[in-house]
Order: C-alpha cells, then structure tokens, then sequence
C-alpha cells in the first residue's frame, strides 16, 4: 500500500522518520486523511506521540512532506510535455492522461488534503505545495495560450479559465472515482480528452 | 449578508430557531464553516451553547439546513429546463448558466461543507442532501443522454462521466472565483458553455 504514495528517501533522514511517513502514508490511505490522528500513526509506528512530534510539527507537516514528490512529478510532466514536438491537441491529450493517471489513490488523498489545509496556517511545506499547484495550473493555461496562438485552439477563451475548467473536470474525480470499479483511468482519460477537444455537439 | 445564504423561512418554527439559522449563515459565510464553532453561533445569537443544542444536533445540521433550500432550488431549475422545448444544447447552456449563477458566497459554503461533510456520520438532512445532489448529478447526464438520442450530442461519450466532469468543471470555482474580481459569472458561463460544447480545437 504504502509504494502507491510514495516520497523520495532521502538516506540522510533518519530511518525512524521514513518509518513515520511511511506508516503515515498507508493510514492515510486506509483510514483518510480527516480521521488519521497522530496517535494513530504513533500506534501504527509503535512510539509514543511525542516521538512523532519530534520529527514534524504534526498532521499537516507529514501529509504535505508525503504528496511533494507526487505535486513534483506532475509538475515535471506538464513541462515535458510543453516541451515535446507533438501537435497542440497531442500535448492537452498527453497532459489529461498524466493527471488522470496519477489519479492512485494516494493522490486521491492529495486532493482531499488540498481542500482540507485550506484556512490551516501557514507552514513552509504547504507554502511550497501550493506554489507548485500554481505552477501547474500555470502551466495548463500555457499550454492552452500557445495552442491558440499557433492556431490550434479556438481563440477568445480565457486561456487560465479553460485550464481551470479542465483541471477541475479532472480533480473532481476524487469525488467519484473508485479505482477497479467502473470506467477505468484511460476510459476516463479518454472521455474528457474528447470533451475538452471536440465538445459535446456533434457536428 | 444572510440574506445571501437563504432559508425558507417556516411561520411554525421558533423565531429563536429562525435567529440561529440566520446567525449562523452569517458567521459561516464571513468566516468560513471549518472556522465556525457552536460557541460563535451562540455568541452571535447571544445565548449559551446549551441553547444552540437544544435545537440543533450540531454545526452540520445547522448546515444542512441552511444548504437544503439551495439544493432544492437548483434540483427545481434543473428538472424545469429538462422539460422546456429548447434544443439540447440550449438546455445544457441554460443549466450551465443556473448552476454558475448559485455560486454565490452562500453556494461556496456549501460546497466547501460538502467536502468536509464526507466521512461525517449519518444524519436525516445529510442524507436527504445527499439524496438531492445525487438527483441533481442524474439529471444532468439525462439531459446529456437526451442530448445523444436525439442527435445533438455526440454518441459513444458516457453520460454519466460526462455529467460529473461538467459538474466538476463548474463546482471547482468555489476554490478560484472571487465575487467582484475577474471575470463575472456570465463571461465564466459563456467559456464554459462554449468549451463543453464546441471544444478547445479550432475546426
């Protein structure tokens, strides 16, 4: 369970604290987010509290240290594809499907998670993931703006409105998808593409 | 402010009832349901908390019945533009429109309640939310499905999925639409309408 959310090892921290995120990681997983105490994850690690507050100033801190790598990669992707040679509608369909991939339940979590530290204090992980879903929206209407000055999209929609749109169509998923049930993640992928690209009026 | 966070006002009900609901429409929407306690009702309202209990179970069953006539009102819009003679793409931009337009202050709340409310035990007005946005969800990919037998929509794309990625498309504005700045409702109803419609790719 655990190697679906994974974060980057670092052999410089100590083993106790990758056991931490690590445990942490599956309980949020299992339990979600809202009903993992920080008891739990000490029963789960077999430490008292305070060992856990020892290495991070609590939920919150843990849970944004676990989706870095994750925000990282998807952030990683969507400049690849920016940067590839493929055709503007090639470039959107390569970037559903990333974002829709990496739609394991860990990142589920992630969602989840953005939602529920909106209104927490400030801390500066949270600050570092949240720029990075900034770069990554960015980087969606980037991708929309250059498509329409290379002719490729239709011109006069608001280039950071189609990304938004887009990205919630797709995040909304967390709502309602569940993984080994119904349409799978390329079906999806696959609908939406079509969606976004063509619409739903059949010419 | 309340007036923005409606309520159908029952003659048979206490007025006290009627002041906290009112109340706590208020404090919900200018500080934000996560930072709401009973203690800020019931000092809003002036009375202790014991009061606030002898009414209502807690915060989510004031919640839910402020959010209930809300629900109610845009299950209402809905079925009624279902039923209109206008062409499918017509019924799909006026249901866009409707459910943009809710997003009032008030609506934010209520979305933002409908992810912290996930995973929150069992409750009568919960359930009958839930019940609400499930209809609601249903007509939508109805009107996708009516859509495709009738030739104006593209086949083969799943209704259903369809309806959850437009819904998710619209709701995801409660996390980046500001009342006031930016674009309006209309100019974000426009955009929307034409993406899900006619597409991103320029014919």
């Amino acid at each position: 369970m655990g190697s679906r959310l994974p974060y980057r090892k670092n052999e410089n921290v100590s083993s106790r604290r990758d056991e931490i995120l690590r445990c942490a990681a599956e309980i949020f997983e299992s339990k979600g987010v809202g009903q993992t105490s920080i008891e739990d994850i000490a029963q789960a690690v077999g430490v008292k509290r305070e060992a856990i507050y020892y290495y991070f100033k609590g939920r919150n801190e843990i849970l944004a240290e676990i989706v870095l790598p994750q925000s990282g990669e998807l952030l990683a992707s969507i400049q690849a594809i920016l940067m590839t040679p493929s055709s503007f509608p090639e470039k959107l369909k390569a970037a559903i499907l990333t974002h829709v991939s990496s739609l394991t339940p860990g990142y589920l979590e992630l969602t989840l998670t953005m939602r529920e530290m909106e209104g927490v204090g400030e801390d500066e992980k949270l600050q570092k993931l949240r720029g990075m879903w900034k770069s990554y929206s960015d980087l969606w209407a980037e991708l929309v703006r250059q498509g329409q000055m290379d002719g490729s999209f239709k011109p006069g929609l608001n280039p950071k409105m189609v990304a938004f749109g887009l990205l919630g169509m797709l995040n909304w998923m967390s709502r309602w998808y569940q993984p080994g049930k119904g349409a799978s993640l390329e079906e999806i992928a696959e609908t939406y593409a079509t969606l976004a690209m063509q619409g739903l009026v059949e010419d």
